[in-house]
């Protein structure tokens, strides 16, 4: 593969080792005998750090490893990619959502009919508020986003030592994670949340509930808001 | 931007992700119904430690990021700053930690009111004593703050492989954390405890109590004290 | 020594060294009344991950440093390393297994005797799965395995400042311990696997069960499917 | 300061921002009220870890930075430094120590005397078994060096890119902490052991009881014996 291709197959075997890797720790933490049941949420944090930097190394020789709607975008504003790659992309990052999840549900097959909590299988798919409160919920999805655009945008001005910048990628999930997590589980990308919700809507997972459509909007529209104000915050300082 | 400005914008910029991300993990912490409710001390630690790393990636390719106003005196005595940038650089911190931390009461939006402890809720923005002993106190945050800036000094006689440095910082920030942060909460930043007491004070935070003022004077003169001795150590050495 | 010789010692050494920590950190946590008892998911899968960057860096300057049998497979069928090497490789791997293992034996020896649960003394040395269900186990332990060698031969289109490789290796072996072994474990290399449990077969451990071999063959298996399909996903991409 | 003195005075700071470091994480976990009580064995081997890497680099531009008499006996075995220089280092690591542990003491003064564990006392300063056997807690301090000192010296077998060298001595030694420590507390120093024994005999610590003077031989002639066998080992190799 070359060019183009190249890199929108990046994207979608790039978001579904994140995905399969960062949905893969929700399950180890959530659900029932797993050997990593209620090990808290440095596991958690830990987890969709090292996914998101193993997800770049995975997938950058191909592409630009964005593996995020929001952050495509965000790109794209601050010109560091083409505007004609931003749909494909996305299409791209969302399959890769979609089978990352898939492979964490076979992952740990066994597990979800010991699994008798609804929201702790949804959980472990798609993200969801701590205490729900829509305007509540989009600012903080906003303000995580911003920091996440924002970091990346200001490694692009700092030089690194050869394949040292994924791991530093990796320390802005965990920072994000540890610090703006705790309210609405730091979706901060669109495809993360929606991707493995459609996954949670399509495959036959005992116990499964319902994959709470009503809230799916939050952690689409208010990464990519996040985003544009990033770049936008970007653009006025460089 | 460019010059003496975009440096001091720097310090505003930097202090506040620092703020942003540090007092962020205090609240997934501390507050009631975050999904990181008490997930102990790894978390706070390893939540200050990323928030210091990505403050200084974000804002060190505008200056030189001290984010801490004991910082900024240690380096001036040591000769790495002139002196003419300590109140500017001093002010733009400060300013930094009350945004910060006013956007970390964005946040968290929903969860103050579920949160009664006011202390909890006060320990979210600036530190306290886990024992009040101002005299033994202030010796904490004295010691704390010379390891840092005695760090700091020595990581500038080392060369570093381009873009390791802040991650070594955050290495700095971790150790002190972890080690000598349980007495007091480790400001070892008068900006950090400063800016945010002041948000917790004119914010309308739900629940809240005092801004225990009377303790207030502990984390900044502290650091100061701690900073000079740190730089004076270092001088003699060299 | 020199050439094939110190290459295969090289795998001895290093996979003695990547079990005894790795089988280290399961017996501080398992075993009764050491000081990491009970310490959780997160000792686990640190523990593992710092244990292969260690093993990795004690033996790369002999040797390729696979220490994994399944690694040592998939790199063959990659074309990185010669098949004339396979065998004595993993001949060299799984003593080193059986050796590691019995010198945690030796670091933990009064503890075995206060360590009254089987499974938990079994635990220390090879695998065991969350919940009895070979299909799904070895469903688990391959897709574990296709992101390892995956990931290891996504690293050889990387280039990396001296001596950051294995530190990177080691953030691999963190992402998948927290994310996808809290089913089967994470074997992901049988001779990790097959050397300890045949240490636990035959060494005079206090309160030792049954070496549970009926479950021997996913750990063993799954890993080998899981890195030939790595290499023939790796080999269609590039 | 310059030559052989700047040598030695740079293994006694060392060693003191070790010790200060090392044991301030053994006395947030264990002291009451202390912000990190019972925070747990990830918080003590992260805390012993990032210490040793900022002691290393707050010392190295001075010195080699053995820190701890066991390493300078195994360098001076694998011929890297004169063997004129092993008695000056070690009394300089030890006197660290005795510092170091005397500024922990400061750093936590109120929280002495609200801790009645003895026990818990003086395991803030020195190490101690989990279970009393004296032949196996010596085989564990063997074993346990052997693995620092041969990965030391292995890594002089590796380049590194500029400043990273000290992060991968502390992952090695958060490696054998989480593996290795669970039975004796990885002594695996005796300046990290002596030094602050003496201490906590010396200073007037509240509620303190014996120095357990019987124990202080282990972690003292372990580490050398491990030393040597690892350099042995080292050499027969190479």
């Amino acid at each position: 593969m070359s060019g183009d291709t190249a890199q929108i197959f990046s994207e979608f075997l790039g978001t579904l080792i994140l995905v399969l890797l960062g949905d893969g720790v929700c399950a180890a933490v959530n659900l029932k005998k797993s050997k990593a049941e209620a090990s808290g949420w440095i596991v958690i944090a830990m987890g969709w750090a090292t996914a998101v930097t193993i997800a770049v190394y995975a997938s950058s020789f191909m592409g630009p490893a964005h593996l995020n709607p929001a952050v495509t975008i965000g790109m794209a504003i601050a010109g560091n990619i083409g505007w004609n790659l931003v749909v494909p992309f996305i299409i791209a990052q969302v399959l890769g959502g979609i089978v990352g999840a898939a492979l964490v549900w076979l992952s740990y097959l066994p597990h979800w009919q010991e699994t008798e909590n609804q929201a702790a299988i949804l959980g472990t798919f798609a993200t969801g508020p701590a205490i729900r409160n829509y305007t509540a919920n989009f600012i903080t999805e906003v303000i995580g986003t911003i920091v996440l655009v924002f970091g990346l945008l200001a490694f692009t001005q700092h030089e690194f030592a050869a394949g040292v910048n994924p791991m530093v990628v990796g320390v802005l999930i965990l920072a994000i994670g540890l610090s703006l997590g705790g309210s609405t589980g730091y979706a901060i990308n669109p495809a993360r949340d929606l991707g493995p919700r459609i996954a949670h809507q399509i495959l036959p997972i005992a116990n499964k509930g319902t994959s709470d459509w009503a809230y799916s909007w939050v952690p689409v529209i208010g990464p990519v808001v996040g985003a544009a104000l990033a770049a936008g915050l970007y653009l006025a300082i460089i």
